[in-house]
């Protein structure tokens, strides 16, 4: 039987496993790439293209080769750089377009068991964000889905990009607990194995629609997580029991 | 007619403003000063002292003679040096009391109409702290009364005291607001004075029970306020007419 410590509180990754980000990208961006008369480009394909340039985009600055900026900055470099490989002039797309599509990203919808599933967790340990999302992101996220967080953590407050240890880390140390004591939750095995890396407890939640059905690109990441659940009201089920 | 911007989000001081600080820590402080053998230290000038001994503290580390350390730390040396002020050799209590009634400042009640002002308050702006209060004592004391903050802002996450102007600008900028779109609530003339002075609305609360029924050290320090009210109730009603 292994020895976990007491779980004192539950950190969540929140882009595909809080929220389903590519919907909601690709229906604020349908109107828009028609407005641009590009309806030809698929808009979940559109979604696709600018989550991929998001880990190259962290990189940089997890490298230490760019001084940290918000996920913010780096969402709208990203777009201009997809609008430019689909052959569009970002320069040529109104400023407030470009802000508004960029903020689709504060708008996403999340799973339909996402809201029950914190709101029961919360009951019983303190939920905080410790997501590469910054903070006005995830507050306009936050009231647009009804999201109960205890607290908004992640990049912006550590001033590091996860999966970097110290994102991890951090986060335990400004709530004053363990490592051991933390718990990430996520639907991704890269940033569960990072978390269990830095002395992290690990709970894995099923987001097969996260991709729209397709393998996610860390899918042969997976481990013996600590805790493991199709919804986050299974694994409210699971944890306050 | 004074031209305001809109107001995008408010910020809360929080001690005083939020929660009964003196109450709160006079009734934790009461029953360790009598297992102390020290009943006749009065629990109230016991919070009292404890209180007078944190400007000086935070000045040590606003002044750039101290590296930034989390108001947990200051208000622990804090309770040291006023157990020897008292004649108590901190060194001879216990670890855990010690912690403990450090951690009394987690506890604090709420103001009785804090927390029906806070939430109709935040069905039309996010609310946020912005105290010098870190981030755990915040998120305990929160879960503890229920307080419902959209975010825990303020000292911890911006690295920076009250009231140093970089505190409120520091806070409007991680909600990607303008200062002028961004309003201070507090109980103190002199935060309100600094926040006005960095650009910020201001919202002044009365709470005349603060300190006992005694006048507040910064009493004459009251300008024309942009909004002002005797309860939170009272000032969602002003706010969301």
């Amino acid at each position: 039987m292994v020895h976990r410590a007491p779980i004192k509180a539950l950190a969540f990754d929140v882009f595909g496993t809080v929220v389903d980000w590519r919907s909601g990208i690709a229906r604020d961006a349908a109107p828009i790439l028609a407005r641009l008369d590009r309806g030809d480009i698929d808009p979940h394909r559109f979604a696709d293209g600018w989550r991929k340039r998001y880990q190259p985009a962290l990189e940089e600055v997890r490298s230490g080769r760019r001084p940290f900026v918000i996920l913010d900055t780096l969402h709208r470099e990203a777009l201009e750089d997809l609008l430019r490989h689909h052959g569009v002039d970002p320069a040529a797309v109104d400023e407030d377009t470009l802000t508004d599509l960029t903020h689709a990203w504060h708008r996403l919808d999340p799973w339909p068991d996402s809201v029950e599933g914190l709101t029961r967790l919360k009951t019983r340990y303190p939920i905080v964000t410790l997501s590469n999302g910054n903070i006005a992101l995830m507050l306009e996220m936050a009231r647009h889905g009804g999201l109960p967080w205890d607290a908004i953590l992640g990049a912006e407050v550590s001033r590091v990009y996860k999966p970097l240890a110290e994102s991890y880390l951090a986060t335990a140390r400004m709530l004053a607990i363990d490592p051991a004591e933390l718990c990430l939750v996520a639907a991704h095995h890269s940033d569960l194995a990072a978390a269990r890396a830095a002395g992290l407890q690990t709970a894995y939640v099923a987001r097969p629609l996260e991709y729209g059905g397709r393998a996610a690109p860390d899918a042969d990441a997976a481990q013996d997580w600590d805790f493991s659940a199709d919804t986050l009201t299974q694994l409210a089920t699971e944890l306050c029991s």
